[in-house]
């Protein structure tokens, strides 16, 4: 049968930011937002400017991802082969929740490092992780 | 009677940060850490360099304070007007956590932009929020 899960489950969600005098406010996740499955765990990745980083796959995770600073590119394959691309970043602010069983890679799309904050419902595991390496998936990663 | 929350109840928790080429992976929170008390919202805050925004007081939200880029310099006052500082950064990667009842204010000490993640319990509302004009308390902001 194999899984259902398709990239179409990904959800988009926009975010506020908010103006302050000094340093702006950035929304990132409410418990009463669209996506919210529970808090498992937070935690930030860099990616430096050019830098690829794939692929990925959670089991059990679904993860919600949030750019602060930089400008990211995600690429979401799922279990069909069908591939979805995201760019995110402070000029598209906005949130993705990643369902469980979808490959997963993203590029650093800014000149310098790039900020992705994970909420995930779950503590990291690398037992719900497999890896691939990034030429096992074939992807166009070079910049249009 | 007054409220009993000091300065002492505030607690710094070392967090990990892993190298990873092309960009580290920085721990922000699990739900089985020291300090966690519920998720209610995640939000960022940026302070630009030399910038300080004060003051604050959270009457029900705990507060849970990460720096992933920059270094922020805090400062928390409690009920009976006693001080305490502590400037967080990349380069000393703690989180904060702040139980509600407590002034506090922060400043930008980095050249560039620094970041601040909230991990709140409660959703930020600002009926629980309490307001001062930087100057209604007392304290020296400038660069030692």
């Amino acid at each position: 049968m194999g899984n259902k899960v398709t990239i179409n489950e990904i959800i988009s969600t926009p975010l506020k930011r908010i103006s302050v005098l000094g340093g702006d406010v950035f929304h990132a996740m409410k418990k009463t937002d669209d996506g919210f499955s529970g808090f498992g765990e937070a935690y930030f990745s860099q990616v430096d400017s050019g830098v690829v980083k794939a692929w990925k796959k959670h089991l059990k995770m679904t993860l919600n991802l949030i750019v602060p600073t930089g400008r990211v590119r995600f690429v979401f394959m799922d279990n069909d082969g069908l591939f979805r691309e995201e760019v995110i970043g402070e000029n598209n602010y906005v949130r993705l929740t990643i369902p469980p069983e979808i490959w997963f890679g993203f590029k650093g799309d800014f000149e310098n490092t790039s900020l992705v904050l994970n909420i995930a419902n779950i503590e990291h595991s690398p037992e719900e992780v497999e890896l691939k390496d990034i030429n096992e998936i074939k992807y166009n990663w070079s910049t249009y």
